[in-house]
């Protein structure tokens, strides 16, 4: 009662004996034989997929190969994808716990979805402060230009997400499958078909079938929970993005006031710079000898272009506070009120 | 009949009394024991959830953690969560009533629900009127541009609505799936499977198991309408912000317009004023001691820039607005007019 | 075979007698006795709903409250809500009618959608022609910047139409709830149960329920197509919004290429402009006596300004229009033109 | 075996004398008592509906009303719709042709609902490259501002694909109501209820309710084709309006360059002009009699603008394309190819 | 045992002989008979179909069409398509084949829908390099203004996109119509109901409906994986898009300020060359003679033309970064961090 794989390293976890996991190496077609399986109910085609063959549980979670008999687990080619560290320190202790009294494959199974479950979350939690981070300092009002860089990690935080809600959209697909079909969830409890001796003596009046669909349940609310929190992360990513599209676009308007002031102040000066270029023409003025005539001409330059700009100044602050439009009643506030529901009437 | 919680705080209704709830502590170990329930079955994995195991009713709605037999309401953990004063001023009224004719399960699952829907309420109301506010003083037509710290909260308000909405959903969801399945609507009416006698007595002929339905529908349909709101006020923000734009635009334009008419102001001015320049040259001009030349010049000059100021004024009113353009038929008006719907024609 | 309620005006209409509708009052106990039903029956929780209760049709239509038997309908507390003139103009004479060979309680039912959906439709129809006319004006490719009170007005459209699509949406909700559950559209033909006689007598071979189902469709139809309409309402808008932005952009595009031409032409002048100010100078140039000198510069400034403007615009239009884009085939249009489905082919 | 009908023309097909089609005048209650139908079961209510009642189909899509019974159809109110032409030159044919084997039913049914898609693709081709020469000439690159009246025309376009998209949705959604109910097929099969001799014969073992079943679906999945196709029109505009937008934006960036370029050499004209204005006051600068002092300022005057105009040039240069810019690993690449589905792997 | 089509090329596998495929044409007509079909049978009028008709399953993927038989495989109309070579290297070994212990349809129903997939997956990977490519230098931040002939290109590959979508979904919806009645699955399973012996046989137990079913569910899950891409595709569109216009705003900004900053400049300078003009006027000012009035005036317009330059300046860098704005709160991360879930509970 072991099984190897060719190509591949299998973790073989012996329930009967439950010594420490040990690695074995076996060809592939004796563990075809050895389980009564035919080449293509190994080919892994799918990224997420459980189903039963032969009173096998055939499993594959991303990288996570394996097949789940009723008294052992094995996981193929597992090695060089990180899950070493997994199923020496977490797996083991798990497959080995007899606090439930419920057989193996729940056991078996429930580490393997907790594994996905949280992989899933790391993968989330990894993202989330640096995303949350990135968005707090792009929606910052201080800043006139929207750091470059930021973007950029901003897009591969967005294009992650969207990579992840579309694993966890998969993997919770994989478990509605099973969950749809009553058929398939009879066919995962395999004590129960297998060793009815066992299934009496462990079950105590627990119907497996039911157990399984609860175990299976918790997991797919636990995806949906994962789900729903990708999809406020998305929702934040936008509302973010209109906030730094305002945030420009007011910049924008405050500068572009600021430079129309100063453009009114130089067509002032213009203007009224024009008397002082008349009277530095070299033509006969009538003026040239009155000694007055310097201060009267200087003070009427800078005095008729502060007082033009200042006619243009509030002609502006008229043009963009019109204050004939007429006061707006704020309609909507008392239109929601009016439709409010009220809590506690029932 | 009493049970008491390790690690917690639970609050104990013994119905058959009807005396004021009362606290107590017990050992987890020995409140399962007493409920016949197993370790696992009290773990509050999901953040909302409503089950039954053993004729009892597992219930968590965020915060509120709670088991329900047909005799006693069990509250877990309540300390620190701002759930005393619910506790002592509405729950226990609300479970001692007994204008009900229906056993006390309902009237426990009831003021859950109820709780829970107030609390969703409650979260709504407190956004709704800041949200609003916030929104309003945004799109007002006179600011130039937006208030960067509304902008901050708006961001705060949208990521709370999202959070409200997933809330909503999930909440839904788990009576949803009560819902879908007769067997668990079954399963929640304690006292027909318990106790025969009471059964018979209190119902006066009504189906438990209907009114159940009822009673989930009924909140079900509470949450909707919640989730309604709250997808209004989402769609409100999403508007908003479309008019904010339109608004910062819209300044950008007038400003820019009145920025393009000081330049061609300028403009005139510096071509003209060349001319004085020119005048002002240490070169010979023969025109030296004519005495009108001065005011002649002068005269050219300011003038010239007058009037090929209005040329560029009048060009630019032309080629914005462009009466070369076609009149457009509001086509689109008659159109629907066409495909109207008559109402009362059946 | 009345009934009256308390704190409200109920309208009582005897079917048996076909009498003109007369209005009355009564204690709201009282008319719980008469009909055999419980307070929280009629509790109207919620803003649109349709339940039966021991062979009365409960209906909740926003603040049209009704009870329904086979035999009278009484509408609740109508006061103050603009419900007379329904009530005496058209609802009596509906009930009056006796076209259909159908029972009461059909033209009953039928008469109170019909004024849901009359209620519905005349919102559309109301907000209709304002949203058109102001969007309308708001894509007029004349305006250099969006009327921001039409903006206001926009944004509340925009608001009544959401809320009018929610209304609608619970509408159908509630008459898909009965349409799904076969149960339910047996419960509504209350004359089925109370009263063979009439019954066997009235249907003269005619399927009650599945009058009812043909009703219920109908008017759910009727509600779709409503739905339909202020969805694509809500996609003009959008559409709309869309167009204002690019004619804005435009506008503003158009500005600052004018800007721009000015900005190069003063730029011309200024460059010019200081050999004038050179020679204003007062140092010695050996060109003071010359008298061509004073035209030989003064026609230099000028025409040199118009050259280098000349220039200046000629790289400002090579720059804008690049020629050096290579021509790109218009892809598209073969594309979907190969892929065409063709009619008639069958 | 004829009809006709009051206010209406109808077209009548006698399909046992198979001659050319003729008109006839008849009055509606005639027509009821004829065909043993009731007033509102011809009220046609709805802009497309499909059902039976009493052994006849009775159809409308959008303008053309119908009566199909086992031996005649019936067009009802066919004038000044632009029906006649389709009347006489295509359903007459469609109907005489003996090619099907199936009964007359379905020969009719299937010209009607081929006339109904015929209809929705010729709406959908005379938009198509009308929309799609205009979004190609909006997004030409060249353009500097949107043609305002292309735009016009757009959002006519983009409203009338909207309106199609409701009626093809609508269209499917009144064949899948049939398509879900095998009831209503069996319904649909006329013959098979009242000529039980001509079903048998011609049926030659065909069961009649599932090729009634294959003609819904065919139409269906037609109808379907046509929704994509209107869907993904819809998304070449909303994806066109991005690409215009980012034009827009590019123009607007290059002439905001070119302006600020120009607006650097004015300011660095002015400085240096400053020197030669500075030289022109009548104050004693000591200079006034040196012979080189002219050629040395104004060349310092020109020099230093030019200069300090370069400076500015290479400031602008640094500071939009920024080298401090770390090189950002184009990340996402890699990713994407590390997860790519092999083909071809089963 | 043979067949040929007319106005077409058929492709003749004949199982029995397993020799190496060979061309041949036919009449229609003939190849009705041969088969048992009837014309509309082969009428192939939707582009992706998958049906059964007198014990031959009839397919239609886009341009392959094909008729299937227990014993062999005609793929008509094949010339002109590119067809050729998947034919002769692919279709013929994967036919001959005996790895499988399952009878010959599945082995070409599985040799047609791997073709089918395999298209898809060629056309999104010809798509995507070059998407990406375009995007990662549409979004680089260097660049001032997007490059038109890349928006052009991604404006093509988003429809290109769009058409892949449909094209999945079209697969995937022609598949789910079968998976979803079982009674289509056992139809094609033909060997089941011609040749019970080689059923019998072949099969060693296993069951042909659920093999068949897998078989399906394969290829359905292979195109959603594909769908999920194409739609991630679509994301990271919408996703540069917003980059890129933050991108364009952000080098605006950038421009605009300094903009304003030498607009400031020239303000400052012009303001102050007054005085220089003032004194450049033929008027007596009493400083003419003064040997350092000239000093202190030139460096008096320098000087202040530098100072408010400066202020200005400062009050431009107060008036973008304003302090008074109050610390806000980075409120959300704690937010977040609070309803976090936590991993591995169970």
């Amino acid at each position: 009662m072991l099984a190897g794989v060719c190509r591949c390293d299998p973790l073989m976890v012996d329930v009967s004996t439950l010594r420490s996991s040990y690695f074995t190496e076996k060809k592939k077609t004796e563990l075809y034989q050895e389980l009564g399986l035919q080449a293509r109910d190994l080919r892994f085609q799918h990224s997420t997929s459980l189903s039963t063959r032969n009173n096998c549980i055939i499993i594959r979670m991303a990288s996570l190969k394996a097949i789940l008999t009723p008294t052992f687990l094995l996981v193929l080619d597992f090695r060089g994808l990180g899950l070493e560290r997994w199923l020496v320190l977490d797996l083991a202790p798990q497959l080995a716990s007899q606090t439930h009294s419920l057989p193996f494959e729940f056991r078996a199974l429930e580490a393997i979805l907790q594994h996905k479950v949280n992989t899933l979350q790391t993968r989330l939690n990894d993202l989330e402060p640096g995303l949350l981070d990135n968005l707090e300092s792009l929606v910052d009002p201080k800043i006139l230009s929207a750091d470059r860089s930021k973007l950029h990690i901003l897009l591969q935080n967005s294009k992650s997400l969207s990579e992840l809600e579309t694993d966890i959209k998969v993997f919770k697909d994989s478990l509605l499958k099973v969950l749809d079909e009553d058929e398939m969830i009879e066919e995962l409890c395999l004590t129960k078909w297998t060793d009815p001796r066992v299934f009496e003596e462990s079950s105590l009046g627990i119907d497996h079938a039911e157990e399984m669909e609860l175990l299976l349940e918790s997991y797919f609310m636990q995806a949906e929970e994962l789900g729903n929190k990708a999809r406020e992360l998305k929702g934040l990513i936008d509302d973010s993005e209109s906030v730094i599209f305002i945030n420009l676009d007011s910049h924008r308007n405050v500068m572009m006031r600021l430079n129309l002031q100063l453009t009114m102040g130089s067509f002032s000066l213009t203007l009224f710079g024009l008397i002082g270029v008349a009277f530095g023409m070299n033509l006969t003025t009538a003026f040239e000898d009155d000694p007055r005539a310097f201060w009267l001409v200087t003070g009427f330059m800078f005095l008729g272009s502060g007082l033009i700009w200042r006619r243009l100044l509030s002609f502006l602050g008229r043009h963009l506070e019109p204050s004939v439009l007429p006061p707006i009643p704020p309609i909507w506030k008392r239109n929601l009120k009016s439709s409010d529901i009220k809590p506690g009437v029932r």
